[in-house]
């Protein structure tokens, strides 16, 4: 009876505050609403392998992509990130949803296998508050932060083939208003088409 | 800076409890919210002009209709309803939200001439709960339930082209989805666009 699942995928620039976003709305639904992302990098300090990454090799990656095992993947500053394909389109076949943080040209390839995926665009209330925000963090040099608003400019012109924009405004704004996309998602009559069908 | 206002539908056989929806939606909403319609019948106790309807003559409302002021109307057991244009086209150009309680037929004529217009279907979980429902109404001849559900059943099948369905089973759930909905089709890229087109 139930409609298949929807995948979610949540992009923003940095400092669009999207991890502590995407965090809170997890925890405001299931926890089986998040896909794990696949990555050739050296775990941080407390990440844990299959919770915050699963950690593989080059080789290890390099197989998956031969075998068509992702979804989407890209190379950044010498390793791989992907998206493993199998557990996604499973999940979703269950009925269940899933929520996907990648940027916004893994999200564009992902639309491109799965045209039902929702593409949401977290953003601070102007560009000018997403520069303060990154000055703020006075770790980075101006290279670098030069480096990010660029990175950002690019994303948010591609952004316009999203289809949701959310704001991290007011802590709890953003989340509210994904937690409605979500709910707004499901009352699509795509997905509740067996209701009109029983006539 | 702001979108257009966006139009919201809401239509829904009889029994599906859209009346009660909808004014308990409104009454979480801002008054500005609700468009109302022009009808030639002759108002029922308590109707107020201007408030429940905008009463006319048939001489009027045909004079409405030969200026092409009606975004839809229809003619109903020797009534004319109809839905004037001006009014709502001027609040979505300001930027304000609107809602229509009109039936299926007439969502669809105004769909063509506003395709931005969000269309929603309220219904019973199951098509013999509203059967159920219609004849808790003890009210009405076998003959009469008969008939509403044949135009029910007529609806049901021209709502596949509705954009969301809200099911009216617990009391304050179809409530929630609607807001959900507004929520979420104000985080439309195309109402937020300016957030994009500042870089």
């Amino acid at each position: 009876m139930k409609g298949k699942g929807k995948l979610f995928i949540i992009s923003g620039p940095s400092g669009s505050g999207k991890s502590t976003l995407l965090a809170e709305v997890l925890e405001k639904l299931d926890n089986e609403y998040f896909s794990v992302s696949v990555t050739t990098r050296a775990p941080r300090p407390g990440e844990i392998d299959g919770v915050n990454y699963l950690f593989k090799t080059r080789e290890e990656f390099e197989g998956m992509i031969t075998n068509g095992e992702f979804l989407e993947y890209t190379e950044y500053a010498g390793n791989y990130y992907g998206t493993p394909a199998e557990p996604i389109l499973r999940k979703l076949e269950e009925g269940k949803d899933i929520f996907l943080d990648i940027e916004v040209v893994g999200a564009l390839q992902v639309r491109k296998k799965i045209p039902e995926a929702v593409l949401i665009f977290a953003v601070p209330p102007s560009f000018s508050e997403l520069e303060r925000r990154l000055r703020k963090r006075s770790t980075e040099s101006e290279q670098k932060i030069r480096e990010r608003l660029e990175v950002a400019r690019r994303e948010y012109k591609q952004a316009v083939s999203y289809d949701y924009i959310v704001i991290t405004d007011k802590p709890g704004d953003a989340c509210r208003e994904i937690l409605s996309i979500v709910t707004a998602e499901q009352c699509r009559v795509s997905q509740r088409e067996h209701l009109l069908r029983e006539v």
